[in-house]
């Protein structure tokens, strides 16, 4: 059975690492890029806390001892269902089995302005994007007169208090406050801002009560200024203009206030969910294909848990792939089609840093909340233990060590110029 | 007294930092990166041994606690000696002494074919450039069916067999026979090439005569291809065309055959010396000026030890900086002027790796020559007591020890797209 399967996110990653060197079955993974993301981290990548490559991970590493995954760097272009067959950027590749797990990508909602203004943090090079971006804003500023101009440079603002805004947003305070004056001492931080705006009534608003309440606590300790029902209209670089009609000026916005599945052409839009997810049934089977999946952010999928859809966490991708990569061995043992697993999500618990000894943690099972120090603790070693690779591991072990010694981020370097590489094809 | 010295290489960091809180001296150090570059290990990080942040530095965390150092994050474009400013793309910023210290770049003998088509690697971006460009290659490699084409992406070739060009060619080698063939099963490496080309009649040519035998023996030893006595004529991209009309079908060109001064606009034509360097006395002046200097691979000074002017190494730069400092302070305490010193360049001995245990070393003082094991430990325990910064040196040891004990270079990773920091503008 050719099992051809598109990203090497946590969904499509686990599904090919469960099939590996398993007899009966041939895999390619397809991925545009050449690494295995490790997309909680984004955030201390673009706070430079952390390098890209301490959370990036060959997928050629991965399979280097495999016998039946291949590995194919390119990108996901349309599904040829008929044909079986995907097109990508590269080559046209030929599947008994399709498992879609492209995930999802920042969702600005139609607004071209936007997304052409505001920074996204869905993948590691855009996290380094708004590192780039943050460290020469801050040398700018030296040459600026202007007081309102300085203003709008010094003011950040962050869309979005879900998991991604609140750390973001805390990683910045924390920059703001250990680092960036001793970096750039001609600079007055004290009139730096650090917007969180976020939507709904509270921060973190899928997780806790507590949690909620904690998280934007603490955040206001740090000197985030979070503005809770505040909906963003537009942003056109300069003014980020809100639904009230009001507007903050601000020279950088960074966008996590929503995401959409990354679905590709060739499907039909009656499959379409909320959130621009593929409908799959509880075999994370795309409706009317009998050889075609989806799995992770990009699934939606009702269950008698989960009536509106998992939620869109790594957990979920994971354990779906588990489900997946089982079922697929017992088609591929001809077995009974009742003896298939149908998915439902189990919720282990819900996390979110804030900073140095701030964070909040939710268990379902025995119900369970903490925060502070202890939630750090219990984010850091989960985090640690859930990197791929050693090498990694050790590295991300071992910058945490001495950021939280030196109070001190040092990966404040700006590589620029890649677009050498671009225009160099062979 | 306000020095202004343009680049933070070698030379323009030492002096500062010689220069950083001392009595009487206000210092304004402009590069256009935001962080110091080790160069020595630029190869390394073109083949995926290191990470680019852990030979690079940033310039602001050396001098955060500095009351007179100031750094611009800015681009030199011209001199104004008459107005005693420099015009930078950020500012115009006056000086009382301007120290020229921008180093040398890669000279590609005013051919701007090659210079489009080959890869240079005089910066760390340039060095993650070719990381990129390798690996984009192998995968290219899968879906090429034409043998001449799929040969001509397996070559690649190296020009300039001085230390640059040995390190890389080595360390190419080393990749080819331990990691590539592991990374792309699919693909035939026995096919792969990698030529060293040297226009003269040995490689390393500036060192001991035992080290040109030892270095080209390695190479040869670990199946690089070494032509010397050979020179390049042209490259368009496909095929390297040689001095005696034979030709080399390749997709990669690694240029490492020669530099150039990087000369500011204002300067007077007549003050240009061979390789592109600015004439200076014995005490780093820039001829006809009294508050204008250069130092390092941008200087080309005459002494009775060197008539044909000091090598473009690093050490020499250092030396320099020494030098101007002292006699800096004296012209600030308005000594005597013959207690100025006059620079002389000391050779404290050159070396050179090819691979694992593999390396030379030459001393003059006392007149020594190690090769291999030996030689590699030495060149190891140098550039790890070079590199600045306790947190680099440690992760420089902690990758060399990986990459000793599992033959693995594992930072193969394509970060592409930077390019979007560059059209958002603030």
């Amino acid at each position: 059975m050719k099992v051809v399967i598109a990203g090497a996110g946590f969904g499509g990653l686990r599904l090919a690492r469960k099939l590996n060197n398993k007899a009966g079955f041939e895999v390619v993974l397809v991925d545009k890029f050449n690494y295995h993301q490790f997309q909680p981290l984004f955030y201390q990548v673009a706070t430079a806390g952390l390098d890209a490559s301490n959370i990036s991970f060959p997928l050629r590493k991965v399979f280097q001892k495999s016998k039946n995954v291949k590995i194919r760097l390119a990108e996901l272009k349309e599904v040829l269902p008929a044909e079986k067959k995907i097109v990508t950027d590269i080559e046209t590749i030929s599947y008994d089995v399709l498992v879609l797990a492209t995930g999802a990508d920042t969702n600005f909602f139609g607004n071209s302005q936007l997304a052409h203004h505001a920074f996204p943090m869905k993948s590691t090079v855009e996290a380094l994007q708004i590192r780039h971006r943050l460290l020469k804003l801050f040398e700018d500023a030296h040459s600026i007169a202007d007081p309102l101009e300085l203003q709008r440079l010094m003011n950040i603002v962050v869309v979005g208090g879900g998991p991604t805004g609140v750390e973001v947003s805390g990683a910045l305070a924390e920059m703001k406050k250990y680092v960036l004056p001793k970096d750039y001492p001609e600079l007055d931080f004290s009139r730096m801002n650090i917007y969180l705006l976020e939507g709904a009534g509270k921060t973190l608003a899928a997780m806790s009560e507590k949690s909620s309440a904690q998280s934007q606590k603490y955040l206001e300790k740090l000197g985030v200024k979070v503005m809770t029902n505040t909906l963003v209209k537009d942003y056109d670089g300069k003014e980020v203009h809100l639904k009230d009609n009001t507007s903050i000026p601000a020279a950088t916005v960074i966008w996590a206030a929503g995401i959409k599945g990354n679905i590709p052409a060739g499907l039909d839009e009656s499959l379409i969910a909320k959130g621009n997810r593929i409908k799959t049934d509880r075999y994370c089977r795309v409706q009317g294909f009998d050889n075609i999946y989806a799995l992770g952010d990009l699934a939606y999928m009702e269950t008698p848990k989960y009536p509106a859809g998992h939620p869109q966490v790594a957990p979920a991708a994971i354990q779906q792939a588990d489900m997946l990569a089982g079922n697929l061995k017992l088609l591929e043992q001809k077995s009974n089609p009742d003896r298939m697993y149908q998915f439902e999500y189990t919720d282990k618990g819900s996390m979110a840093t804030v900073g140095r000894n701030l964070a909040v943690v939710d268990m379902p099972k025995p119900k369970l909340h903490f925060g502070g120090f202890v939630a750090w603790l219990i984010w850091m070693g989960l985090h640690l233990m859930l990197i791929l690779g050693v090498k990694n591991r050790f590295f991300v072990f071992f910058n945490w060590l001495y950021n939280y010694i030196t109070y001190d981020q040092n990966l404040r370097l700006i590589f620029r110029e890649f677009n050498r590489e671009e225009r160099r094809q062979p």
